[in-house]
């Protein structure tokens, strides 16, 4: 088993998938419970995740997603949501905290205003649901390269027409497409990185 | 040491940090290096990180953040920001790729051209430099824990005066503070996460 320190530099970007070796939904569900494990404003929990997973489903989704074959290929096709109002479900997601001896009511009661007057700021709302459900994604491709599968994430397709074809509301963001699945031949190689000294500064901030 | 797996399960985000164990330019460095394997749109690489570990700056960074006193205990405190102009490095990014024989020069060129038309819209821009930057946080923080570090995520501060206190310019939007270091006693235990029938759906979308 690589370490998490490979796995980290060795993980690929997929474009191509192995169509004949499909993920059970408890596979799924599983990758899906490790995405929940990453970390998020308040413990809002923003991220949601529709598994496309029925061949008649990602051709609908490949044709909002400019056609591109990875998004059928993949076992499974998640569409990564970002619940713009993520904070309405503050109270109830810390009272189980509260529950369990790990916050005390008074702290939660303020984290909930706090949580409502920022979140009252739509580009702040919408901020958190991209961030939120970002971190969910890198987990799950983490996760998902741990047990040896392979994950592609794609921006490249309509926001509009995912959540048509798929019957999402307008209280999601659609944040990144991410098939997953077992690799076929013909992936990419990894792609040359910056170099660190053009993106770190130490201290103070700099044209990078 | 932990799997991938159980790290993922494991991690906490810290409040405490040990105060008396600082981290060398070297190990700061390698950090920001594992950052940087995070996938990102055409492989733009939007994510940069000014990383504060002097005393004085800590202070500074501390009180455009509530006061937040693990921002000043962490070993580092990383403010980790978004390029906005992003797709503006993205020939020479590409070049790099066709040098190396992974991608042909019409293929580069046409990514280019894709790359921008869509951030030209400076909603996507900003969008997609969180998105990008976030995926490398989450990779820096799985990083640091695979190295026997913890790392406490913070979105809990004022973005124009952390600009202004460490000189960033308006190219850059703060996507997070993230505090990395050795832990202290007396952090919060993992917090209960939801419930993966709660976040997940299979082909369609609901209302979560």
């Amino acid at each position: 088993m690589s370490s998490t320190l490979d796995l980290i530099r060795k993980r690929i970007s997929a474009n191509k998938f192995d169509r004949n070796r499909p993920l059970s939904q408890a596979e799924i569900r599983e990758l899906v419970e490790f995405a929940t494990q990453a970390p998020s404003s308040f413990n809002i929990q923003h991220a949601r995740f529709v598994a496309v997973t029925r061949a008649a489903d990602k051709e609908r989704l490949k044709a909002v997603a400019y056609g591109q074959q990875k998004v059928a290929d993949a076992a499974v096709t998640f569409v990564v949501l970002g619940d713009l109002r993520g904070h309405e479900k503050l109270p109830g997601i810390l009272a189980r905290s509260v529950q369990a001896g790990i916050l005390d009511a008074k702290t939660a009661d303020s984290w909930v205003g706090m949580a409502n007057g920022m979140y009252a700021n739509a580009e702040l709302a919408r901020d958190e649901a991209i961030r939120s459900a970002s971190l969910a994604a890198m987990t799950l491709m983490v996760a998902a390269e741990a047990k040896g599968l392979v994950s592609g994430p794609m921006i490249g397709f309509d926001p509009e027409g995912v959540k048509r074809e798929l019957g999402i509301s307008d209280r999601y963001v659609p944040v990144m497409l991410l098939p997953v699945g077992h690799p076929a031949p013909g992936n990419w190689p990894r792609k040359p990185r910056l170099p660190v000294d053009e993106v770190l500064a130490f201290d103070r901030g700099r044209e990078f």
